[in-house]
């Protein structure tokens, strides 16, 4: 059989499928739908070019994730081939669970189920179609596997996922100050037993790599206004599910309507065996289809908002330090109500919410240096100067949103 | 107000939107819609990155208008300011009348009509919406405005649609083979009385530029897998149409569903006022949703193909120098006749056809060179050896893509 | 006259010189020997593609001088040509008085003269030569024209001189974390009064740049490796001057004799009339010229230097804390001692240094932020999060460079 | 030993040096030369980025030997380690034996010595050093290894060098056109018995390959602008030369003064055991600083050239399609006689000369296609069109260069 086995890839160049239990894992339908699931769902309201799916990341992490691999065997490291291919076929497979618009919709299609839950009931799903050849690599993604580094490098501060999706995200958006050294980060990577460490001299690299990640979250995912465009969505979604809970019948593809009528839990996929496909029939598609059927719906929440977000006509967005009081929220409610917005409409049109940041997690899992000496330091005491410790500190924000220029007035 | 007037792209850094008319345009919805619209329609198929959109080219063509305006000021050519937004309004909307997957469909779903026939429709409605602001731009788009080479601009063998769509493409695809100097290119263009001509020192820069089209057509355009992905979609198209021709009620969206059970033709949008705004609200979407209600549907053909083009099981396919006659095509039908598909099934599961491609016209819009002495030449003839010769011949290559490992029984 | 207009630039494209005055001032020797200066020196005993010259630089940053007047313009603020003229010119010649490995050797070439002094004699010159038509720049480059900003954009810590070479020294050493989004910084310039300030938006770009410069200290400008081979080549240059104080005639082009031979000052430039064109005729090639003339002199502390550096064996260098002490020199001086090497040539061969740096001076020349309720602040105050105040605290380090490996035992 | 055997390259990202003799190649004096030796020569006159060592390039040329030995490995063909240890040394090596100004000055300095023949001298000067440990990568390079692949891939039109140089020339002018997709092209590389052949997909990729080096031709390496100050530094050398045969002497570095008053053969390199050491001692310093010292020298002819070319005004050069015959330079040669060049000094103020160029050699070295049913065709035969045949054209020019406005009158 002819596989495809390189992939262009204006990011790395080329991406090489390298065995045949990854090119059949590229060609199985859980993960062909990826390619319909966008990496930063709306974030072309901002950034046209951030098109890019997570098919497309998920083969560049897996791409990463050889090239480290490769650099710590250099290094000395033992590392076996079905390891290589157990972490390849890990990571290519760590985003299987998202949905539609990834983080934005995940509380309101499924509310309480993590991605990451789904993601694991898809593996094991396709463990079981592929008679075991998946156990090594469940392992490595649960976290069970012994040799923990293996972990690390699908799911930590210095993982291939996200060294993937900001070098990725920061090509795809033209934010090129957002742009990392991945090629050197990842020779810099090294092993301490079992963990994950940096050599002393990338210590300036992972500065600049969480000051980039830093300024992707500012510039990029918490942008002003796409957390409008988010919002706006959500809501959509919440006024959708609210008459199709008041036993309208909506538009929608038939995957999608199961999961507009239902809400589903993770004991669900258990308990109704179609459920998971349904679940994989769900992408991009289905949601902006669906809101293009709403916008000629006769409610006027539900026709107004799909306009709006079909014709990019984002309502206004503005920070605060603090959490809005009525002092602020009530103006905003007068002018609504003033232009033919009922009491109960007034949560779609105005929306309050918080994002926070802290480029460097300290506590939980911090990433180690390993000094010419030896020793292991946390990177905040091994850097020079307090730039690492600047970074751990959170940064909070109030955002309000609101349909500044809506009426629905006759 | 706070238009926003920078917009990032990976290709150019920063592209400007640079006046009051040319922001409202970008953002009408008919400009808006564009988001939805890929530049290359199936190729991510073999290029995952390939997913940008017609309103980022658009975006980007509007760019080189100005830059390529510029160049020729800078020649000493006096060019008007209002000219120049008359240029860039007519780059920016070159694209409108393309329906969902572009050339891909524009024959199945509505039949006769070009898409720069329902552009210019548009562009007129747009027109009458700005009361007239829009007069010089269609008619440099049409070709009627007296200065001849804002029409070549806009659409000729130099035209800045194919500058940015092949530094696009090449981009996104990632063969960067197919890169082009747009730079250098722009500032080689010069002017001969009303005409484009480009400088003598400028001939290399377009001979690669021809070259580097031929390559983006056979690795890109005419791609092997990218040409059977688009006969499938075609045929589900077709055999949508065909269910729905004989009163069997498809899952669509609204839109959508208006033009699966009618064939407009371009005097119908005259007739019926709202069809513009029917057809501007079709984009990839709603065929991907489509398509995605129809892999559940019970008719064997239509749920088949649309479940192998959402996994990406596409139809072998192999090319010919001369028409497939039956000593090529009677094996084929014996086999899908073996495996169940019927006599009147065939023609979705055996498909063939012809592209062909020249990667310079020579006679119907020739590149002048204006050598140092002032003469012009065609391009052909200025070239010191015979490549551009060459590029003039046709190359024509006939296909057959078939369902080798369909069946259809039981 | 055909004068050659449009340079090519790999960091930009294309870098245009836009006026008669800029393209004298290019063609003219003084700017023309700068071809022969390289901007780092000797960094390409790490960086092997490090090679740029001043000259490639001075044109870059004249192109970013041009940009960042355009963007301030369109903000809407009035800025003449004769201005726009002016701040080019300053910023093209402001590397003039660069001698031979810039500042390596300025303090070795003419002890206790400037290189910023011996710029303004030369533009001085010029201005004499061009009968007046520098004054202007002249200004500017000192700090005395009315409208102060035109100097910040020529010498602050935001002005086109650094932009151009981070962005210049990050693109040609490959060190691509060290990349500044240029593009962007220059748009987010802003005017408050006379004074350069950056809009609130591009604070994070700030912060970006800041790091990316102390990335590029650390990791380019004072790399270990580097520092060892400039210590060596400033040694080199200390035993030249002192076996020519003692009478000897050295190997050297007849320029750099003369410099080699006498310990000129400034005021020297003003009563020796053809001691500027003798200045001029110093560059790179004739210290190398000379090292290798000297690799066969009889002295072996320079025969050795100067054969260790055109073999590239450099000596052992590390970094301490504290300035070392006897206990840490003590040790090297015995195995010098022991191999030969003499009391008073040891200094040749253990050398000792410190190393500075600070990513942001607070307090001299501040950064200042426009916020968007117009209220200026120093960048530190503007940030979120204390980076920046991270960044303003000095970092010291010590070196020891020694001759691990040379023997001058017969 | 702390070995530094990853390199930064900005044009592949980093280099590895993947063994111990490769290393001590590397750290050799005789590698360590290349370092001040350009490729390009003089392009900088034109191109200011052109500024790239010959060190540089057979970095990068090794590095795409071990990338191109890997695509074979993967595809079956069996290469030893010892074998791809001694195709890096081969071509890392290959060009030893250039001296300053590569080919501009290879006829003037060692009339009737070709470079290759000193690359042979010095790497069987280093393979005795290193006691054998060469044979191997000098059999490849000589052609004698009996897997001929290996010197097809250190010499040929598909070899590592050109692969490199059209890149890195490319990269470095910024003549971006020119770029090749070495990638891919190294992708598409196979064997056919011990030959080097193209896989049939790779078609495309090799006709842009020899489009790209015939841009380069024209654009960089044949450029007027260069031709010109290439011509001028040709003269200078005769000049210098014609002098220190009358017995002067002029100046000079040791090593070079050496080759000034001798016309070493071949054969001199064994009969003078250091000439090869002081061959080593050349490189483009040597030619720079001398050209210095000349342009103080009393004679005119020398010094005015020298100075010309120091400050880049460069010899008027324009193009002819037959040798120019006196009709054309008569009237130059009156002109320069009216400005005091005496009939003797005439050729050095006007100076003719030809150039050819052919982009694709068919006869001698044809590149050989692997057709999918395994037959191998001539590229010129496996095209479509007859682009390749277009190039298999000898482009010949002729020029006149000449000093318009040297006087020599007092």
């Amino acid at each position: 059989m002819n596989k495809r086995k390189i992939i262009n890839d204006p990011v790395y160049g080329f991406i090489t499928i390298s065995s045949d239990l990854l090119f059949d894992l590229v060609e199985h339908p859980y993960f062909q739908r990826l390619r319909r699931i966008k990496q930063l769902g709306l974030a072309d309201v901002v950034y046209p070019g951030a098109l890019h799916t997570r098919f497309h990341h998920a083969l560049g992490a897996m791409h990463l994730m050889s090239q480290a691999l490769k650099a710590l065997q250099e290094k000395g490291h033992q590392i076996w081939e079905p390891e290589v291919e157990a972490a390849q076929a890990a990571i290519l497979l760590h985003d299987l669970g998202h949905g539609p618009f990834s983080h934005v919709l995940e509380s309101v299609l499924m509310p309480g189920v993590a991605h990451e839950s789904i993601t694991l009931v898809m593996m094991k799903d396709l463990n079981r179609q592929m008679k075991g050849k998946l156990d090594m690599a469940i392992q490595m993604f649960e976290g069970t596997y012994p040799r923990k580094f293996f972990h690390q490098m699908i799911s930590s501060q210095l993982d291939m996922d996200r060294m993937d999706y900001l070098k990725r995200d920061s090509f795809y958006t033209g934010v090129i100050e957002g742009s990392i050294g991945a090629d050197r980060l990842i020779k810099m990577l090294d092993l301490s037993g079992d963990h994950l460490v940096v050599e002393e001299k990338g210590l300036l690299s992972i500065e600049n790599f969480l000051h980039a990640r830093r300024l992707m979250y500012w510039q990029v995912y918490l942008h002003k206004t796409l957390l409008s465009a988010q919002a706006m969505l959500t809501q959509v979604l919440n006024r959708a599910r609210e008459l199709s809970d008041r036993g309208e019948v909506l538009f929608a593809t038939p995957d999608f309507q199961r999961f507009l009528q239902h809400r589903f839990s993770l004991i669900d996929f258990k308990k109704e065996p179609d459920l998971l496909a349904a679940f994989n029939g769900l992408d991009d598609n289905d949601i902006w289809a669906s809101i293009k059927g709403w916008s000629k719906h006769a409610d006027p929440v539900l026709s107004r908002l799909s306009n709006m977000l079909l014709e990019r006509k984002l309502f206004k967005i503005f920070f605060l330090d603090t959490p809005p009081d009525d002092s602020v929220l009530n103006p905003l409610r007068e002018q609504l109500l003033d232009r033919g917005v009922s009491e109960d409409q007034l949560p779609y049109f105005l929306i309050t919410g918080e994002t926070t940041n802290y480029a460097y997690e300290k506590d939980q899992d911090p990433i180690q240096v390993k000094m010419k000496d030896g020793k292991l330091l946390d990177i905040a005491a091994a850097s020079d100067i307090p730039t690492i410790d600047a970074l751990t500190k959170i940064v909070r924000k109030y955002y309000v949103c609101w349909g500044k220029n809506v009426s629905l007035r006759g």
